[in-house]
């Protein structure tokens, strides 16, 4: 059954006010106590107004992939747009600090908001890439810190989530139905929530979760459980029998016998004789009774006790009955077993059915598989030949059962316009300092072909001008490249006393397209399942230049003994 | 830094209200569409007030263990005692289930609550196996389905990560402290809460998360990031040097230079030379400046630059210094390299200290570890050996990332007293019917023996009587028992209409303490890593008896061709 929730409206009313967070739970004490401590110590050294720059990225693509969606981003300018510590806060606060802190520390918190940070970002739901800044954000330190947490949790599962579901897409195809399933598996309530959109934001085209329908006009789907089946006894139990045709102009007063008089034909047909003797009766029960309420809708779940053998020939019988009222039922779900065998025993049957007892039409009935799915199963179906249209999923899904975190993290990369630097002795978590621009350049077929990270006062790529690419930390590799087209990455999306326009919040469904969008404009070999090839992240020849005088400067001399 | 918040009272008051669920966000539309669709479903049929009883469990204990921590049951207690569908949400109910439904129906979910509705369930923190049920829910069938997805919902998750959090401490041993650290990559908002609060109360000692704190009273620790480290240039920003002795008797008007002078006294110590040159001076700073800021709660992240050549011997400066004043340091951490190595050497170099310069205890200062720990790094540190007094661990745990998702279901065992059955052609998806009861049957060793589910009105397991327990599918398995304490397992969390006493919600502090003491109660055998042994769960004679004449009685006889 579809149904098309109403959204509750953009978050930014035509005011410029920005809403709050989804979830009422995000407020500045989601953080983690270090940043409090951090900012103690920053007010203490008379630091806290210090000018710093930090930049939000990831190391590695998740899922064994070269591409993630970028996500969460709305939330984050929804937490920062209505930063502030209340009352009570502050006093837990100061209670947390074990009493040890001066009393000016707290009417400095009282006082704190976002007005004075600038958020550059990516636009939510395009492709990125590791190392890559998401966000860069820039304001006094002591502030920048406190927004650490929150917007590195706001994104982490966001984005992970969302190219999960962009990941499950690839591999099922452009032509099925992709249902989210997960709400019941989801790490918690708003795990829950958050998969549902950012599933639907990585291009599932509908959720069973009426709380993200809601919130965000995902359409809805859903029908029953086998609990519904086996909630009823016999065909008897049924007292309202009667059901409308669809038009209005007749009514048919015994509906259960109706079911039961198509289920002897189908019984006793000469090309299904055999294949099943006695249906479930309880089985038959609920789907009468379910089409008696929904004869729009009739959608049934046929594996409860024995797809091939009751649920397959219990769902024809209910689903002929109601084409004699005039009305088209929806489909089966399968539920367990051997989805690909069964899905194309079912489509079988089904052109029996429509040839036998000429039903034009009943062939092409919907088929919905569900069980624990996931990116492997739906590829062995793809090769095992299946006739399932839309597929509904869950566990593997919403709880990124690959792979289950995505290591954003977020590093100081100036203070006082005086660049930092990371060090590490794996060299993929030194970080890239400087406040940077990023750029998308692309090749003459349209492709993109790198990223390019440059200092912010370098001059900007330019379209047909030969720009050397240079990894960041692998002196031998290196390129020239000539772009087609160059789109700087980083946007304002809260400008601070900057000044400067801010990019609005898109709807999600707009969100969604650019997703979509993005993800075909990009080459093949990036996107297959099996040894996709890495898509080129680079830095200007000066900012490597920068990056690796910076480093010897930091890192300690050594003394061989 | 510890810091004990304080908890926000339990969650009854003296009046015996509940309040509600932790995140606001848990309404009755956090649910799968197909809950209101089969509601609906009942109603036309004239069900939806038949009475029935669904069983909540798992199949599968997680991890590749054989136990798991039971959570998540205070959340559905507070989600039940304030059900109630508001206007907003049935009006949009109805828009969702697309204007096919008669006008009563909406009247019939205004008029619904929980106070018809009866709940069993296992005590929270219990240890818990497969297929005994953790919940037993009675009550009208459309008002028990509408309960399914919430409780699944905050059930999986919770049980999964309190059993993850007892696994992390089973390896780590009860003398090292263990730090939560998941907020940033936690699934979610309330899955960073929902994780510290269920990760505290499977064993572990405190959590980074504020919100968490101040929710639930779990102790905070925190102190600084890399960030700190690095927002330093160098000694020479500091600007307010001085610091009172700990007993406030003296003033050291240039801690700074206190601290230099300690730093060159180790670089020139004849133990210690050669094997540091010119440690990281911005290092130096913060950690001055930290210490400044914290002298009775310095703890500093040694491995911004370089461990041994820069941050352990500049947070030895620090802590001589300190020691100078009176204040005792409390350690360092770290968060890269190799965390057995480092520690070894951390040690030594406290050792040579403390011989060195005479500051007794040195030695002990305390060490903290984090950077993606799990329970196979912790186990590899413990096989390598090493010097690590607290493990922060964040992403492993949080996110369970060796398993994402605990399978819980809500099955159907009962409608109208009629014992009903899901069967599947996957022995271990078949339910187990019936309204039971579930006791733990203790041998005279003191340790747990079976489980045992009967039916609803079979007598009690009797102290010192012999009972026949069996596997519920596998005829062959069973075996005599002579308990010497019977427990009963399912206690009255809501009693309905029943008029019977309502077991307590028992503050976060007593579940943890009756999850850390039923986990050492268990045989040894049932806990450890490799290749632990079964725990047995049962069904009485009379229970396997009805089973298995169900089954036959629902599965379709096929017919071979």
């Amino acid at each position: 059954m579809e149904m098309e929730g109403k959204a509750n409206g953009p978050s930014e009313g035509r005011t410029g006010r920005v809403d709050g967070p989804t979830n009422p739970m995000v407020t500045p004490l989601l953080n983690d106590l270090y940043q409090f401590t951090m900012a103690y110590a920053y007010w203490k050294a008379g630091k806290h107004n210090e000018r710093s720059v930090f930049d939000l990225y990831f190391r590695k693509n998740p899922f064994g992939g070269e591409y993630t969606i970028f996500a969460g981003l709305e939330e984050c300018i929804r937490f920062i747009a209505n930063f502030k510590l209340t009352e009570d806060e502050i006093s837990f606060v100061r209670d947390s600090l074990a009493g040890s802190c001066e009393d000016g520390f707290f009417d400095y918190l009282r006082g704190i908001d976002c007005s004075d940070v600038e958020v550059y970002a990516i636009s939510e739901g395009s492709v990125v890439f590791p190392k890559v800044p998401l966000l860069r954000v820039e304001g006094p330190i002591a502030v920048v810190q406190l927004l650490e947490t929150p917007f590195v949790n706001l994104i982490n599962y966001a984005s992970l989530v969302a190219t999960n579901a962009a990941r499950h897409r690839f591999v099922a195809g452009k032509s099925k139905m992709l249902l989210e399933f997960g709400l019941r598996r989801a790490q918690g309530p708003d795990g829950g929530i958050g998969a549902s959109k950012y599933c639907y934001m990585g291009g599932f085209d509908s959720t069973s979760n009426v709380a993200a329908g809601k919130l965000f006009g995902i359409p809805l789907r859903g029908t029953h459980s086998h609990a519904f089946v086996s909630s009823f006894m016999s065909p008897d139990e049924i007292i309202e029998k009667s059901l409308k045709s669809v038009d209005g102009s007749s009514t048919c007063e015994d509906f259960v016998s109706l079911v039961q008089t198509w289920l002897s034909k189908i019984q006793w047909s000469k090309s299904l004789r055999g294949i099943f003797g006695e249906t479930n009766q309880s089985e038959l029960a609920a789907f009468t009774s379910y089409a008696l309420a929904f004869p729009n809708n009739f959608l049934a779940l046929v594996d409860t006790y024995d797809v091939i053998r009751s649920g397959i020939p219990n769902f024809c019988a209910v689903a002929l009955a109601l084409n004699d009222l005039g009305y088209k039922a929806v489909g089966i779900r399968l539920d367990s077993g051997d989805l690909a065998y069964l899905s194309c025993e079912a489509r079988k049957f089904f052109h029996t059915i429509e040839k036998e007892f000429g039903v034009p039409g009943f062939e092409k009935m919907s088929i919905t598989a569900s069980n624990d799915l996931n990116e492997e199963t739906l590829d062995a179906l793809n090769k095992q030949g299946h006739e399932v249209n839309a597929f509904g999923i869950g566990t593997y899904l919403v709880t990124c059962y690959a792979q289950a975190a995505l290591g954003c993290v977020f590093k100081l990369v100036e203070i006082n316009n005086q660049p930092r630097i990371k060090l590490s002795e794996d060299v993929s978590k030194v970080s890239i300092p400087c406040k940077k621009r990023c750029y998308r350049l692309y090749g003459k077929e349209g492709y993109p072909l790198v990223d390019i990270m440059t200092g912010e006062n370098e001059p900007s790529p330019k379209v047909g001008e030969r720009i050397l690419c240079r990894h960041p930390f692998n002196e031998s590799k290196r390129a020239y490249v000539v772009p087609k087209q160059v789109e700087e990455l980083l946007k304002c999306y809260w400008p601070g006393t900057s000044g400067k326009q801010r990019e609005e919040l898109p709807p999600l469904k707009d969100i969604r397209e650019r997703c979509i969008k993005q993800l075909e404009r990009m080459r093949s070999d990036h996107m297959r399942r099996l040894n996709p090839t890495p898509y080129k992240v680079s830095v200007s020849a000066k900012l490597y230049d920068f990056i690796h005088f910076l480093w010897l400067n930091e890192a300690p001399v050594g003394e061989l003994q």
